[in-house]
């Protein structure tokens, strides 16, 4: 990989506590001068156990050390730095569940990777495209497929801290990720007139992903259950999705996946990119003079037909703002400026339930009204919704003057609140950010681990017999649900 | 509780390396004596440095072990010896799923623990019960709940390792546990003449722990989706068991529990508590002289009705030994000398899929042979049984020849190799061994927790919608399930 540095690193041990002005009385005189023939052996013996502990520090302190910086060996075996066997000291003192999840990131073949990209820029540019090294992953709000792709090219040195660690043998993996650029490639035509001689077919790249997974004795092994792909577009991979069922899904939601393709129990949201800048002042509403933003598409097919409903309900109330407005750098810049300057973000569902707006809510302070019901969130386990947004079942949310007359019943005081929640989480919706939206992805896919171990086993010992439907294990819940967390 | 000492404790920190004999000459020679007086200064100055490092080698040693051998406060603030706040330095360096699970277990009113042991024993015994402190839980199969009763008990410096940190504040828990002893409370009445004027109910208790949890406010906050609830026999809480349908079941199958009850993904199986004694010895065939061995009870209803058939198929072999018996002191020798002395052990299905007699096997390192098509297995995310036990669907096996002529085509080396990983697993079926069970069943339920705080925020927000059915998130398996693993 071309952005993998590959000099071997050198491992700085932290120094000892250095010891600055003069010594303690009591340490310096421990020997008092009278003394010295006296014990003269004493001395010696002393000097040199003190000599040993020494040695003891620097040596336990530099192991310990080299145990938390580094939790295995790195992809590439000239980047081995700290072998596993030291690194399993560490863990072995610590609850089984805590070894890192020993992630192997196929090599796949270029067409894959660089070479979506390189498509997209051919589709768009006159010119030769760059090398792999300077060829630009096109910024939209499907980039972790990107981010997660450069992280784990990354050195180990640099992904401290990670759940995963990347291993070069995959022998030793105990997950596998497919870095297909599969939202890119769904796109890689978009905006082409129609008559086009097309180079390049989404859905046959698809259809040679499979074939060359199929090829892969790994994936055949358990089926793909061991197996990371993301499609984050809820678009991406939809004409062989279904022969990736068995696998971890990375996606956005569950719009167009059935149940028995993916679940909570089984996939990972992902939240979008932001494509709005992240407001970094303080949290209040004296620069937020807007009850209620929106800004985007006004007409949607399925789910966000709701959309029109929504602007003939709202776009004639005061101190709101309902815009219809398409992607474009100019209306990302106007975008920004409205959610950064009010104090709710209207987030209905658009095709899918998922709500690419909601991200640029939360990096805004701007509380997400979310009128979606059948969404799914990211990070779920960790975040709870309700402090950050607030969320208005559809049918009341249609009812007119319903929605506006709760949000400016909301006092300041609870305001300041969800964007105080806001704040705290913003980091998880960073893909930039050295601790937030890639490590906690990896996070996510640590924790399904166990279950994709436990089925695979499972599976191969389970005997032949007569059920009704498939063999499901299921996770329910007897709510009734709520009409608003207002 | 009575059997937790209130003593305080002292930590004990990990002496440094001992030095014996003399002393390397490189570190004894490091001040030559001539030296002495022109380097006195020198010298002063470097006994203080080498006098520093030691401390801080002590130090650091006791700091980091400290770490390592308590991750949290215990249950009882006269034992907390190191604070939460030390111990996460620990954990800042690591991954953040490496956290330890913190549980709070419920001091039920004694009816539920102590009392019930005790009219175990009133109904046995004529003389008047010792004290909670000697009163000895009778064992069984079912003494998973005694035992993790037990292990929470202990004080925290006994607990390392464990997944769990017991927490004595509520509301610092990410899990609760309600220790009621739901098996023994089944069979209190066990054998007694039906004339016999009942002081106990189980039934009755069943409801009272409903009412008494219902009574919780961390039970009601989340309808109970954060609580571990053990109930090891199959039948054990069966009036109530509903009611709990949303906890984490600690259970030994699914064979009386309906799928919204309970599932793979949301539970806990649980092995039984071996009944004979552990084969010491090492691998080899050379005293296994028996070809298949089964004694237990031929007769059992449903799934169980195999049994007899497997009787009438088998009994008659060569080198086969088939024999009817109950469970008994006597009988549990003859097993045991059975077990050690076989290379298969038949455990056919009973009332329910599970298989007591599968952990007898183990321990005996006797090869289980598994007819039971609908089995489920504790921690099979850790072990793959096809490495240690056969497994034959029901229909092949009770083809006159088949099963026989499979076992006899064994090779002694495949035998070996199945005793092999038998030996390497078999500490996970010792309730009794400190890196054993106990340690499992809690790891195991440390899992749980990302999915369990995913559905309690999800459920706080899921809006009120119309589903066809029950929302559940399923993982379902295609596999169409294999005749036999050998």
């Amino acid at each position: 990989m071309s952005e993998r540095s590959s000099k071997a690193r050198k491992l700085k041990p932290t120094s000892p506590p250095s010891i600055d002005g003069p010594l303690p009385s009591s340490a310096a005189t421990f020997i008092v001068p009278h003394m010295a023939r006296k014990y003269s052996f004493f001395k010696k013996t002393l000097v040199a156990v003190l000599f040993l502990f020494a040695l003891y520090a620097l040596l336990s302190n530099f192991l310990s050390t080299a145990n938390i910086s580094s939790f295995s060996s790195s992809g590439d075996s000239n980047l081995v730095f700290v072998s596993r066997e030291s690194s399993s000291a560490l863990y072995a003192a610590l609850p089984a569940s805590t070894s890192p999840v020993r992630i192997y990131m196929y090599d796949l073949p270029r067409k894959f990777t660089y070479g979506v990209v390189e498509h997209h820029y051919r589709a768009r540019e006159a010119t030769v495209p760059p090398s792999d090294a300077e060829l630009k992953y096109p910024g939209h709000q499907h980039m972790a497929e990107w981010y997660l792709f450069w992280d784990l090219n990354r050195p180990d040195v640099d992904r401290v801290g990670s759940s995963v660690v990347r291993v070069s043998d995959p022998d030793e993996a105990d997950l596998f990720y497919v870095p297909f650029f599969s939202s890119l490639s769904l796109i890689v035509n978009q905006g082409r007139p129609p008559s086009t001689a097309l180079s390049y077919v989404d859905e046959e790249v698809q259809e040679e992903l499979v074939a060359w997974l199929e090829d892969q004795q790994y994936w055949r092994r358990n089926g793909g259950r061991d197996h990371v792909i993301i499609a984050q577009d809820p678009n991406a991979l939809y004409r062989v999705v279904d022969k990736f069922r068995n696998a971890a899904l990375l996606v956005s939601d569950f719009g167009r996946l059935r149940p028995e393709q993916a679940s909570l129990v089984k996939d990972i949201i992902l939240p979008y990119s932001h494509r709005i800048s992240t407001y970094n002042g303080d949290v209040g509403v004296q620069n937020r003079k807007t009850l209620l933003f929106f800004m985007g598409n006004r007409f949607r097919k399925e789910g966000g037909k709701i959309r029109d409903f929504l602007f003939q309900i709202l776009e004639n109330e005061q101190d709101v703002i309902m815009k219809h407005g398409a992607q474009s750098r100019e209306s990302r810049r106007a975008a920004s400026q409205g959610m950064h300057t009010s104090k709710f973000c209207i987030n209905p569902a658009g095709d899918t339930p998922s709500a690419c707006r909601l991200f640029d809510a939360i990096v805004s302070l701007c509380v997400p009204v979310i009128v979606s019901d059948n969404i799914e969130l990211p990070f779920e386990d960790l975040i709870d919704y309700r402090k950050i947004a607030v969320f208005v079942d559809t049918t009341n949310a249609l009812k007119p003057g319903f929605l506006i007359s709760l949000l400016r019943a909301t006092s300041e005081e609870r305001l300041l609140e969800y964007q105080k929640e806001l704040k705290k989480v913003k980091r998880y919706f960073e893909y930039g950010e050295s601790n937030g939206t890639v490590n906690e992805i990896w996070r996510q896919v640590s924790q399904k681990l166990p279950l994709i171990k436990l089925m695979i086993n499972r599976d191969k010992r389970i005997i032949k017999r007569d059920l009704n439907g498939p063999d499901c294990t299921c996770l329910c819940t007897n709510k009734t649900g709520v009409i608003t967390t207002l």
